[in-house]
């Protein structure tokens, strides 16, 4: 079969060649225990210190800051854990359009600890309504509660966009705790932590051709920071469990190699979902658009006005050899978006989530707007 | 520099060229999210869950068992916080030689719920007193407690091993639940989970030609597991997070090799242990040994007797172009090992570990006997 149209860049990305053959040394020769005190453990050690530098450099932070995780969903984890077992919260903010990693463990930990939690007010386009957080914060404090805020800098299904800086001071003039689900961003913007306020930030190796299972939890100087898996004295005793040495090595050159090309890569996959976006206007009567005016750049999420095949798109686009999203990937199987139902759009269309890199062509988006306007032509669905 | 000679593989091993072409596909081409409906995710989806099978067919035990977390800390981690926040054991009892792993978070279970904890006696020579834990068993089971009881298959510094049927039928007769660390001895013994009844058993890829930062647990169909990490549907939603796909195919292929090769490997294993016994025995006067008799074939614990260079030997050997250990990898920096602490062995001599593969040659073993030789033999410490 040949190569698909892969167009799910916001599931996950394809590995970078040249991140690959950055890790393979620490795959072949360098397999040392980075904890050996001999020049193989050593060496390993200080490549991966080297790595936590360059990170720290570009996202503005002391590399002590930072720690590495299995995946942005184990940061998200760690950082809701940490607020709420040791840092006094009780009460989190957080929005109905998070991913699962941080909904689902905002849900647990409510459960099972003396803890409350809110949904800040979303506007309809799915972004945070600023003066509603403001307002549970004031409210909040007045209770004498302590607040975790997690919101994310991305959403993953529709791209809102969180203003982190603001947010940040919010929680600042009122004494919260500050986590921002960075998994989207972090690899696509330039973005400097330390300035934007937050006090957690979490990240994920995979989303920028970086390797699965490596991410990144940023904790604030100003916080004293726990873990949240116990064992040897590995991450400066915050994250135990023997180093996954070549993800750590492949997360830090794929960041290094999107923060070099940002200003290209970045302008050249806007200007792509703008002509995806384009000619799916001219290509199918009906489309609208989920993406609020101000959007991750990376996403394009399409309403398609109902039919017999709304329910099949996606396996309808596989067969075609394009990949696309229903929603999340990580939501696959649950049963609808809970982002569309957030925002009150579940049902209302057939929604596809449209994500690009800067691996996609032009020549592929056009390739994938004739088969959408072929797909949503015909009228009786074929047997799957 | 030429290659050295490594004999640290109880702390990690070389990832054998086997498995990493079999990852390798899945950091090329098949990228795909394994959680996307489309093919390129799909296919993905099941090689994982071919992986699993595999094992599952290795290990005795469904498929539907094996959790796959990023190492052997978490799947420590997660047995440990499941028996005592969801499945009511209010009583740990395990060994004060297990891995730090183990160690330190039952330390924190115990600190940060209303849990007790106990260590089982041990024999001299760092055994299971089994008289002692079913004495331990019957009095916490009196007391109305539901126990934990979490000890090592095998240790890794002085390879002591663990009756690990018995073990389970004492903790069936007291209905107590059983987890195993079996990170040194999966891999390197074949070894039925189902019918040696242990509830939990943590595995790690890298201590067997695999990779590191990948990493199993076992929980057994009679028992209703829980996740440590929450968020997406992955893992049957036990373990949440987009896959560590490479990692994950490698862990199984490791494991294969490792089966299918297993009379051979461990037979080598074994001889060229004895034979680095029996040389340094002979070259070395006043040396001597702090396995047990029943030990794991793949670790030699030697004690040298003290002298000015106790305190560097490790580095002594690495400046010769030798890797071994001084106590477990883990726990380096640490100032001791708890092990030969608890074993009450600390500071009688001096501890080495020389730990073995089957890429270790006769050859290896000679030099590295001359090299300790040479060292000991030296009265004066040269400047380091
Ligand atoms: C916004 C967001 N947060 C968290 C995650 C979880 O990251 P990972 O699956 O790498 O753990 C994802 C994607 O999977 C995501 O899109
Ligand atoms: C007995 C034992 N348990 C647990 C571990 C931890 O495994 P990992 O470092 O892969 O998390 C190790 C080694 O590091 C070990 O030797």
């Amino acid at each position: 079969m040949e190569q698909p149209i892969y167009l799910d860049n916001a599931a996950t990305t394809a590995l970078d060649a040249e991140v690959l053959n950055a890790m393979l040394p620490y795959m072949q020769q360098h397999f040392g225990n980075p904890s050996s005190a001999y020049s193989l453990g050593r060496n390993v050690k200080s490549a991966i210190e080297e790595a936590r530098k360059n990170i720290g450099t570009i996202l503005g932070v002391k590399p002590s800051t930072l720690i590495f995780t299995s995946g942005g969903t184990e940061s998200n984890n760690m950082a809701i854990a940490m607020a709420v077992n040791e840092l006094r919260c009780t009460h989190i903010i957080t929005s109905p359009i998070e991913h699962h990693a941080v909904l689902h463990t905002v849900e647990h930990y409510a459960h099972s600890r003396n803890i409350t939690f809110s949904y800040v007010k979303l506007t309809e386009s799915g972004e945070v309504d600023y003066a509603n957080l403001e307002m549970q914060l004031s409210t909040q404090s007045k209770l004498g509660k302590k607040c975790l805020v997690t919101l994310m800098h991305a959403n993953n299904e529709i791209g809102s966009l969180l203003d982190i800086s603001l947010v940040g001071k919010l929680c600042k003039a009122n004494d919260a705790l500050f986590h921002s689900d960075c998994v989207q961003t972090i690899g696509h913007y330039p973005i400097n932590l330390k300035e934007c306020g937050v006090h957690f930030a979490s990240a994920t190796g995979h989303k920028f051709h970086g390797p699965k299972g490596t991410g990144l939890l940023y904790v604030s100087e100003e916080i004293k920071a726990y873990p949240l898996i116990f064992g040897g004295g590995q991450e400066r005793k915050l994250r135990a469990g023997t180093e996954n040495v070549s993800g750590i090595i492949g997360f830090a050159k794929a960041l290094e190699l999107a923060t070099a090309n940002y200003a290209q890569d970045s302008q050249y996959i806007a200007q792509l979902n703008q002509l995806m976006r384009k000619q799916l206007a001219a290509a199918v009567p009906g489309v609208s658009f989920n993406n609020p005016e101000n959007s991750l750049y990376t996403v394009l999420s399409v309403c398609f006005p109902l039919s017999e095949q709304s329910d099949f798109l996606v396996t309808l686009f596989d067969m075609k050899g394009v990949c696309v999203s229903g929603g999340s990937a990580c939501s696959s199987g649950d049963g609808g978006s809970h982002v569309m139902k957030a925002i009150g759009k579940a049902g209302a269309c057939a929604t596809l989530r449209f994500s690009f890199s800067k691996y996609t062509t032009e020549a592929e988006i056009t390739r994938a707007v004739e088969i959408t306007a072929s797909l949503l032509q015909k009228k009786e669905v074929s047997a799957v």
